[in-house]
């Protein structure tokens, strides 16, 4: 329940009770009587705490034995429900939720359908229309940053920027013809140009994204690699996904493992973040982990497309950089991280054949300050502390999936919706208020995206140039 | 959109239109501009369909170029939204929700937690409570059916009966004292009893629920069958589920598996609905064929437990009488059969190898009249056919994570969640309008739930008797 108090009237009340033995402390918002759970280092969870917000920033994460201490402007009563950090997902192509529900089970898909299908049909419209609709899909599922990779990303933030969210936004490399370049170095100078225009925003990191090491030549990889030092920017890359990649990669390099060909010509980093990242032995792991890379893990497309399962679980308990993706909507087929959690618990306990392999705490962890390490944000972002940006969501813990609560990390794991988060705050504003969003018109997005995907049927559909 | 029209203001307009050239046929409900999901034998969708309800049944399914034949006193215009057969929980222990989130990894948990549990806890109170939660969760999720194997199966059937669902609900045998029954016999007697009460009900099929081969006695398990075909009704038995089922089994019977010892006993019968069956091997599911078995497949459950896939996929393309379960809410956690789309594709890809290997029209035909076959109920449900119970789910394809649909198998299997449910008939009746409940109050339940979880928090947890 939110409820906006006027100063004058706060104040009054406050000097009703015995405030006047405290210091008050004014706060730009307050959640009170929150199951919070802070993910910070010693996991704290507080029954009946608050989380105190000034600005962008949170200044106080208490058990709210000391509620009385604080005056706020904006007051959500979280009436028990769960507070915690803002969801990060680590990887997606946003704007691709136009195809989502397309030729789901072709086999070789990317080759044979997504790249035909994305020569036809990615504009700068279809970019925009696309990452509008995901961007309200995330909002409304408690995603408060995200790292995406695809074309035209100048369009995706402009998007991210309206609605208020943050993210990563990697500008894609390839080695053939896309939409916004004609090859690799057009693709370069488009990403450093996109770099150069977003470098300083608040909420907006720019980012290299070459596709996938078989995808791109050494040189192109090379040339990132020393770009993004140069900028000091993230580098977003498929790692290790596929079986196609293992046999270029093994070809090109006298039958080194992506990772390892990867180690060998310097594009391992700590501006590295690796999606997938599937196909790795233990020597694999340990070099992610010398270099310091990043790791998104998206358990649903991976499965989904039959691609095997990430030894993630090992790459958390060995201490590297690794949180939870979606990837896209193509793939998934939802962005909201939300959807990954019971998947991500439920088969890695069924490849370890141990129930116990997967404890929800573990999956909590890698949706938010395992996350934030995999974008080395850690410092920001990823858990409910004093001095971290107040990027924050409450989960309904009344829906009839969510009753009873008697751990809450169960609960979000096995039982949540992404449909039961109730607010979304990213960088101390409100962007979702019990689930109606304040910084766009959902439905106006909505159509846009339907009206789209009637040219998608036109184009590609009706014509017959693509299989149902 | 729902719209009750007077009847005379309806026949005014028909008559202003062309209809006098039709045999216009009044019915009691119609949904049309529906993108009709119907299941029948040929998989037929109609993509600006209706679906015309007298009393309750269904009296038309249709591409809607009839939509004038029709005037009704309830009309939904379904705009695009998908309208489908209603689902059908296979499996599951409803009045479990009461303890939904305790101790989800704990060894062993069965013989270690979760009995231990119900011998304190359960109670006529308990199971209603319960089984009023489960309802409404399942209501809201779209499930129309569903079958129950747990204690007080009376207090269930109150339950059903009162909300308006339909549901084939078996009263619980096992060789130890349970809350209802100090013995086999005795729970042999309370189920007698509950069936003769409930034989002649239209919307509830009483039945026999012998938890397990390993946990009866054979001589219980004959007696239960001979009793099963005297009075007609269904046999709900958890089978081939665990490591400890297949040893006590093959100690008992010289080494047989558990569908070889049911099988030498004479109790696979058309009666019987065997849950989970996940150990079996060629020759077991044969014989389950040859008796005409049905089957419960509960993926999320049996994965979370790390039990293992059954080879549900083998089953169903067999021609086995096969549905989607979701098992209790201490093993699945939720209990909406939608749940398990997204997880029962993935996991059959994934243990496959074969990203083609589970189209989702096959999930939804599980879902469905696959459901209804394994209850032995696919002529009066399970499909959107003429003669059939008008039990229907209408489902939004306008909220974000639907948007758009290209394929609506897929849009279902990969990107629904049970909220996307909008309304929810069942015999003709809506029990839930635009996502509100119109037989039940949702609040009442929930505060009944989280008082009774209050308890067992005092009960098992804050005595320090259970570790969460």
């Amino acid at each position: 329940m939110f409820k906006k108090t006027l100063l004058a009237v706060s104040l009054a009340a406050t000097s009703l009770s015995s405030a006047s033995a405290f210091a008050v402390e004014q706060v730009d918002l307050l959640i009170k009587n929150a199951t919070v759970l802070t993910m910070d280092q010693k996991k704290n969870v507080f029954e009946h705490g608050l989380v105190a917000v000034k600005d962008n920033k949170i200044v106080a994460v208490t058990d709210g034995s000391d509620l009385k201490e604080y005056e706020a402007s904006q007051t959500i009563d979280a009436d028990g429900d769960i507070v915690m950090p803002g969801l990060i997902n680590t990887h997606t192509h946003v704007s691709m939720t136009v195809f989502r529900s397309m030729a789901d089970d072709v086999p070789d898909r990317l080759h044979r359908y997504i790249f035909p299908l994305e020569s036809k049909l990615v504009s700068r419209d279809m970019v925009r229309i696309g990452a509008q609709l995901g961007n309200v899909e995330m909002v409304k599922g408690g995603v408060t940053t995200y790292a995406d990779m695809y074309y035209f990303e100048d369009e995706v933030a402009k998007t991210v920027d309206k609605i208020g969210m943050r993210a990563v936004l990697g500008e894609t490399v390839i080695k053939f013809p896309v939409a916004d370049a004609a090859n690799a170095d057009e693709g370069i100078q488009y990403a450093v140009n996109f770099i150069e225009s977003y470098k300083d925003h608040p909420r907006i990191t720019p980012a290299f994204a070459p596709h996938a090491p078989y995808t791109n030549t050494t040189e192109t990889l090379k040339k990132i690699t020393e770009l993004s030092k140069k900028y000091d920017v993230p580098v977003l890359i498929h790692l290790a996904e596929s079986e196609r990649e293992n046999q270029v990669i093994a070809e090109r390099s006298g039958g080194k493992s992506p990772v390892e060909y990867m180690a060998d010509i310097g594009a391992l980093t700590p501006n590295l973040v690796g999606a997938h990242v599937i196909n790795v032995s233990d020597s694999d792991i340990a070099l992610l982990k010398q270099h310091d890379v990043g790791v998104a893990h998206n358990m649903s497309a991976n499965i989904k497309s039959a691609k095997g399962v990430s030894p993630a679980l090992k790459m958390f308990d060995d201490g590297l950089r690794i949180g939870l993706g979606t990837d896209g909507p193509m793939s998934g087929n939802t962005i909201s991280t939300i959807d990954e959690f019971n998947q991500v618990a439920k088969v890695h306990k069924l490849v370890n054949k141990d129930r116990a392999a997967m404890p929800p705490v573990k999956v909590i962890e890698m949706a938010t300050i395992g996350a934030a390490r995999a974008l080395h944000m850690e410092d920001k972002i990823g858990s409910l502390e004093p001095g971290k940006l107040a990027d924050i969501i409450v989960v309904d813990t009344k829906a009839p999936n969510m009753v009873p609560v008697y751990n809450p990390y169960s609960a979000l794991v096995y039982s949540a919706y992404a449909t039961n988060v109730k607010h979304t705050i990213v960088d101390g504003k409100v962007l979702m208020q019990d689930r109606q969003l304040l910084t766009a018109d959902e439905k106006a997005i909505r159509d846009e995206a339907l009206k789209f995907a009637d040219t998608v049927r036109k184009t590609v559909i009706e014509s017959g140039e693509v299989v149902q």
